[in-house]
């Protein structure tokens, strides 16, 4: 098509040839997610150095009606960043601009291009004597500018916040070309819509995000954790409302982990050291963190355990007496993810509910699944401080796995019915993307769903912008 | 005219007449802003008390072109809930719908209603254990609403955050009339655009907030002050940087004070207590709090004071040895305003930039207004953990009321330009209203404004919302 053609030769002078991949072989590593659950069709893929660069980009695209496809470290669990299938798309990939643009430590405060990974911009706080607290298992590849469109969360939300919260300012390049610059280092700037917050969590879909201005915090120097047994999801949230009281915001993280989950690590991780003699029904792993070295941390929390087991809160508890069994008992947290893939195939759920329900979602969407399919094995796990749980079924060992997918739906319909009626998320931490675009019509009311497609029918009026994803 | 006789009788039928106030007497109190700046004209002032009757009064307005200009405690500095001359317009005042909805303890939230006072959110937080950390002057009649609606900040910021980081979800009418139910209470929730962020921070320009979901905190049972005497500015940087590192999280307030500030309270202020014989050049208010009872934070801020005076960045300390001497210390930053008002006229501003650069502000914007005006006090003051400074000129003994408001244009373009060049705000916490609307088009760039036009438009079509405000 003499379009395309056009597009390609007006990118490679754009870029530079180098920079332009349009053969199925170049191609092959950009159109399909890491999964390998999606694969879809693009005109080019193209790796722009510069915001400038990523500017020429969409004006050649949007002159010409081609659909951009905004891409980092094509890490994500929905689908995206990779094209749909027989589109007429250009995949702008951003891991070129990975410059740590500034820091300044006076103002708690760095500046990262969208390709940085994760870890990158990690090690340049630690290069400073600080914390860029976001933390999740994809650290080391996936990129600031995909944590910024999905709003990434894990481990530390729940004293640090979402990567939303852990943003001052953007830059990004909108749908029609020009740049906005709002790369403001400010903690307090009333002065007009508060437009960053459209653009995070947006998944590419109102403009590409360039860079952005992040929020830095004291490093902690004092660090604890523990594994708990506790006798049930409900004694969980209550034991968070004392280590809260008791601890305030020393408390770092507070994840949940059922008997599935943590039987499934400890048959796959190589050395996995079980906490207990027999793996408890439900767990706790707890961390404080302070950056007051000698903080006492220890004495603090063995002195509110003790209160939580007179309670009855907890039943039993493994205190890491030092960095490298503290590093052991995230172990067994961090590869359940794993575990489970290398146990075989399963049906994941990532989903939020206010910390008062969880007990109750734990309790009814496992009655409702254990009675429907008596054989599943319920693989719960996940940042229980937050309300969000990663709700996975794990496939019986008697169905196939074609019946076990066949069944996703139904199970997805169980599950998400009840997280809607506990006044939940059926996404919590991933996005929507491709997986749940429609999924999320069932649940969102036509209010929202209208002020949502308002709101990109303006920034985006010739809808290029990563089509047939989130909206 | 008789269009606004049929609003007026549609808004009686929808309300009942009690509340609808049409009469110059009965419209009086919220047709004016509270300091007297502003004053404008409305066809009538209505009560509504709930969501319905909110949607209803939208409605009747939204069919026949009339304005709506959305109204709380009536607190504002900014002109931003006073309908403007001439207009055809109604104010709806929200102080009737001031219910708490609902606390959910475990979840750490609770549903106010926009006509709440702040006093009454942080009473109601308090009565189930918790914190409600929002804290500012007006906290006894401001309401929730208004809080939302300008983003509101004070002096817990730094560890806090702003009322936008304070809220989970939202409930709006809409400038069409349709209800918005974003009042989810979620830490996690990825599906879509997070809408809540585009009327937080509005100006009630967008539609009328009428409930949040609010975040609360572990209640503060431990709390040290002290007043500092600093060399420079620029010390308090430094000094804010090592608080952070050895204090972390508990580290609540971190207020500067100029010396022409603190002489002023000294001065109108009875029983004014000076912490020093002779008023320091600057000083610094510190509070450290820890929900944890015997924190022991008396002792870390002595120690961490010490290293401050080793390294030339703290001259001499008064540490409050009890809760009344904490509350005397802080009477002296909280009165500043009252004694500038007793004192006489000022031109005011409400900056912020990066912490950084605060210090270079400082310098500068003093160098540039004595040169020009060798006789005016600078009033200077703020949180400046936050970058945001309350940044005052009084009137010079020698000079009339007249003289000295008739240069407010060109001390604001002073003070405005040099903000701008650093990075910073025209507005840090207390928004745009009427006073800074046209200020702002100077500083903001096209993009911006072009961005923020565009989302005006699609949310609210026929421009009835606050109009004259903002944008």
């Amino acid at each position: 098509m003499l379009a395309d053609r056009v597009v390609l030769d007006q990118l490679t002078l754009a870029l530079g040839a180098a920079r332009v991949a349009s053969t199925p072989a170049e191609m092959a590593p950009y159109i399909e997610d890491w999964r390998g659950r999606y694969r879809g069709d693009a005109l080019a893929v193209v790796h722009p150095g510069t915001v400038d660069e990523v500017a020429a980009v969409v004006g050649i695209c949007a002159a010409r009606q081609v659909s951009i496809v905004p891409q980092g470290g094509n890490t994500g669990l929905c689908g995206g960043a990779t094209p749909l299938q027989g589109g007429r798309s250009v995949v702008v990939n951003l891991s070129r601009m990975n410059r740590i643009r500034q820091i300044d430590v006076d103002n708690n405060t760095l500046i990262a291009e969208a390709g940085c990974t994760l870890a990158a911009v990690q090690a340049a706080a630690a290069g400073v004597d600080r914390l860029f607290p976001l933390s999740l298992a994809a650290e080391g590849s996936c990129e600031i500018g995909g944590n910024l469109s999905t709003n990434a969360g894990g481990v530390h939300v729940l004293r640090y916040g979402n990567m939303r919260e852990l943003t001052l300012g953007l830059e990004v390049v909108l749908p029609d070309g020009r740049v906005w610059n709002g790369l403001r280092a400010l903690r307090k700037d009333n002065t007009g819509y508060d437009l960053k917050h459209l653009f995070i969590g947006a998944e590419g879909t109102l403009g590409i995000v360039t860079a952005a201005v992040l929020k830095l915090f004291p490093r902690p120097r004092a660090r604890v954790a523990a594994w708990l047994d506790i006798p049930a999801p409900a004694a969980a949230v209550k034991l968070l409302g004392l280590l809260q009281a008791r601890c305030g915001e020393r408390l770092t993280a507070f994840e949940i982990i059922g008997r599935e989950a943590l039987n499934l690590v400890c048959k796959h991780l190589p050395n996995a050291r079980a906490p207990f003699p027999s793996n408890p029904e439900w767990s706790v792993l707890v961390e404080l963190s302070d950056p007051l070295e000698g903080a006492r941390l220890e004495g603090m929390l063995e002195a509110t355990l003790a209160a939580a087991i007179d309670s009855d809160l907890v039943r039993d508890a493994v205190l890491a007496a030092n960095l490298a069994q503290t590093e052991a008992l995230w172990a067994l947290r961090e590869n359940i993810s794993e575990a489970q893939r290398l146990e075989g195939i399963s049906i994941k759920h990532d989903i939020a509910v206010p910390v008062s329900r969880i007990a109750e979602f734990i309790e009814r969407a496992g009655a409702a699944l254990k009675a429907r399919w008596p054989d599943t094995r319920l693989v719960v796990f996940g940042h229980i401080g937050d309300g969000n749980l990663h709700y996975n079924l794990s496939r019986p060992d008697a169905v196939s796995n074609q019946q076990f997918i066949a069944e996703t739906g139904v199970v997805n319909r169980v599950v998400h019915d009840l997280v809607h009626q506990l006044g939940g998320s059926i996404s919590a931490e991933h996005g929507l993307g491709q997986l749940k675009r429609q999924e999320i019509l069932r649940y969102k009311d036509e209010v929202e769903l209208d002020l949502m497609r308002r709101v990109k029918s303006v920034l985006d009026p010739q809808a290029l912008m990563n089509p047939g994803k989130l909206i």
